[in-house]
């Protein structure tokens, strides 16, 4: 594209959900000043140069207390004239995590309340946002049937000319068309 | 997340790998002024407001001049410091299309040319940029085994507070557990 870029047009926040293999339950939150107490993943916006990755480990420590690592990306929203985001758009992108460490330590500046609960609780309960649901949908079915049905996996490669490495997301490809 | 947003951090650009699934063809182009002629899908970036499908479907048509149809996303790459990008980061997404068209009307101000490639071919090619081989792959494991096992599907959904529509992209879940 030979046209002069345009500037930054998007935000982008990143939500983590972490979900605890061995009981099935995933972290979720209440966020504070919202009109409806809705169960959500712990998120946030990414600082400039983050990846998406470390924002939802960062925001999901920052929020719940919890390490956790990020595993693979599930869902991306994008949203324009976003509430918040001054007339730019928005892209959201959910993450799968595993926890590191499970005890909570809320933020409450951040957050009303935070606990693990069953993703199949998650999946069925109106409490909570419509991207959240399906996402809990998506998680339960992972869980119950393999995390390859559900999840983009990241790869990092070197960058051609800054030398930094930048992250590609996409289905997992089979070892007999990754070497064609 | 109740702190103040920061400014748009991401430029978000588009390309579309238009596969004509009669003959296994995929719509490449070589842009001008870039030192190697690597084949590439015709792309580039989103206008403020503008959704992923139609930045892909208006980018092919400027230069090519084929009609095409959005169908799903392929990959999302993220890339900090990007060239051209003025310091901030880059998101760059790769979607499948279909042909509404077929002859080709090289916009010459962008392209040095375009064709039609064997979609096998372009995934063994070495005269390309590593993530169009990459996706070539996928395209070729899709045209094969069926598009299931690489695309993401999109939906639109109503945003709450907007009355606008959001897309969100994510692996297709089964009609079993869509009402869980």
């Amino acid at each position: 594209d030979s046209r002069l870029p345009e500037f930054a047009t998007h935000q982008v926040g990143v939500a983590g959900a972490v979900l605890d293999e061995s009981n099935g339950k995933v972290l979720v939150v209440q966020d504070k000043n919202k009109m409806k107490n809705a169960w959500k993943f712990p998120g946030g916006l990414s600082n400039l140069g983050e990846n998406i990755g470390a924002t939802a480990e960062r925001e999901v420590f920052e929020e719940t207390g919890v390490r956790a690592e990020f595993r693979s990306l599930l869902s991306i929203r994008q949203q324009h004239k976003h509430p918040g985001a001054f007339g730019m758009s928005d892209m959201y992108l959910i993450c799968r995590l595993s926890p590191l460490s499970f005890r909570i330590h809320l933020c409450t500046q951040e957050c009303l309340r935070a606990e693990w609960m069953e993703v199949a609780e998650l999946a069925r309960t109106s409490d909570t946002t419509p991207i959240t649901s399906r996402v809990a949908k998506l998680l339960l079915y992972g869980f119950r049937e393999g995390f390859d049905k559900v999840d983009l996996s990241m790869e990092e490669l070197p960058a051609v000319y800054t030398g930094l490495f930048y992250q590609l997301y996409h289905r997992q490809l089979p070892e007999s068309y990754r070497h064609s």
